[in-house]
């Protein structure tokens, strides 16, 4: 096994430091700041038999979902990455071969949004794998007085009576494709027999997820757009977040959803009754699109720009209740909890 | 147990949220950014079962050393705490109670430093508890063309020969306050007798250590003040990272280090011959003191201060072979290495 200091320098060697920054070597990073920018700062960790099977995913795909789900939350307040921290426990059973795949994927996310590793934490584990990454981003500094200063980070608090409600991409892939995953990890047999192309497909978009970076620098660029962050545990539970932390109602029309061709086929190959689009559209996580909502005029707007969303629903007044109408449905969605 | 959103809620309740910083409930907390300012970034990762057990370690004790661990990053670049970043990973058979007291252990530890909580991620874990703290703090921007801006952060890449080598206080309490809780663990009819004062105290500077960040905010403020770093994996490891990053060569007198009187103590009420002070002091970690290089000139000035360090050896020429060499002493010291 690489020890502690090879493997860190086997991954200096990976991703170098840009010009203007201190990365890997010290007892901190160090960014230079800018007095109209503001950082943003998410963290997440993603631990083996709960969020991973190591069985079930390759260390490639591992590596880049470790680093996609961070930057996804930098995606969701409209910021640009700017740098990343990783740490992990190793247990003694993780080959070298493993950790370097590991991170290439990592690598590999973070290059495709140019967001340089700065630092992290290399440690051990008694048995189980434990991945904690922290991503910093850059926003445009909120001017006093001014409502939306264009590139300013959107927050959830903001969404306001009247805007529409919109997502960037189609939803339950994700969580279909994990299904996938675990339907043949439980059944060897069935493992063996070549999977259907749709549940592919769909096992892709759970272990790659794309942040929605690009999109997200448009959404902030554009005045009301109001309220936005990224689904991460389905709308069902995200779109909930936004309401509380707005004081605002909505109803969503379950008919708007965008649901893949993937996902509807997938589920039409399934032969149980459980297996249904909108499930996993709306209680599933890991979607990583952005869930915004916006005036009327910033909708017109953004079509106009060629940014590809769909309205799914809208804010139907300030209301301390909160309630979330579903229409063309007699069922309600919670989304997914961690505990 | 307190599900997801109510622990999170518990956790906003005690951490509130200085002015002008947006903290826990977004997708990012948001730090507004000065042109004179830098961006410190660290973070640590403590796993069940390697860095501590949870049968020898208060929950209260865990969450300061958590949190105590990273804020002596910053101190180890002379940099000013902004704001944490606490991850946990919990077993389902963890109680409340355990959760809110090492949360008020954390949150101990920030408030004397003025660190706020402003983020994180809550997961739960199969068996093992799993932390990772990330710290923010900055520093002052350096100015171009200027060796060494007062206030800016210093690395451990600026030491120059001539340089003394110093350290803002005893070695070797923490790894001695380590074997005592290990020996009391490890033989429970031990553990039921009263144990040493001097045990006592070791086992609190382990549990409860105090990152230096004044003293490295003096530090950082004194010009030709050049290498420095925190104490966590024992000088006989750490200087060697400062001789390697700056390319120099070092004498260190072991006569000079300074040794608590319970450390001296507790080794002379061991009754094994492998308890040595010198061997907890320079292959020991976990003191989380500060070691600096400085000129001649500069620790005149420093103490004339008033700040309390010791001058331990100094650093003898440029080298490319970064040879350290213990005077007093035909023994070698390699610090503590995680795996």
């Amino acid at each position: 096994m690489l020890g502690e200091f090879n493997l860190i320098d086997e991954i200096k060697k990976r991703f170098p430091t840009p010009d203007g920054v201190t990365g890997i070597g010290d007892d901190c990073a160090i960014l230079p700041q800018h007095s109209d920018r503001e950082t943003l700062v998410s963290t997440d960790m993603l631990m083996e038999g709960v969020h991973f099977l190591m069985d079930d995913v390759s260390p490639y795909d591992l590596g880049w979902k470790s680093a996609a789900v961070n930057v996804s939350d930098i995606a969701g307040m409209g910021g640009r990455p700017e740098g990343c921290f990783l740490s992990f426990a190793l247990p003694k059973t993780l080959n070298d071969n493993w950790l370097l795949q590991f991170i290439d994927g990592f690598k590999a996310l973070c290059d495709r949004f140019a967001c340089p590793l700065l630092g992290g934490d290399t440690t051990s584990s008694l048995d189980r794998l434990c991945i904690s990454v922290t991503v910093l981003g850059s926003s445009v500094k909120q001017l006093p007085g001014q409502a939306w200063t264009p590139g300013s980070a959107r927050r959830r608090s903001d969404a306001r009576s009247g805007d529409l409600i919109c997502v960037t991409g189609n939803l339950g892939d994700s969580a279909a494709g994990l299904k996938a995953v675990l339907d043949s990890a439980g059944n060897s047999s069935a493992s063996n027999c070549p999977s259907s192309s749709a549940a592919a497909i769909l096992r892709e978009r759970h272990y790659r997820p794309i942040p929605q970076v690009e999109a997200g620098l448009v959404l902030s660029a554009t005045p009301e757009v109001h309220a936005m962050m990224d689904i991460s545990d389905g709308i069902g539970s995200d779109l909930r977040h936004i309401l509380k932390a707005s004081e605002v109602s909505a109803e969503v029309d379950v008919n708007s959803i965008p649901l893949s061709k993937e996902l509807i086929q997938f589920c039409s190959e399934q032969s149980t009754d459980d297996c249904d689009p909108l499930t996993f559209a709306l209680d599933g996580g890991e979607d990583y699109q952005l869930l915004f909502t916006a005036t009327p005029a910033a909708v017109e707007a953004l079509k106009a720009k060629g940014l590809r969303f769909y309205v799914i629903g809208r804010i139907t007044g300030a209301s301390s209740a909160c309630q979330l109408t579903w229409l063309n449905t007699d069922r309600d969605f919670h989304g997914f909890t961690h505990f």
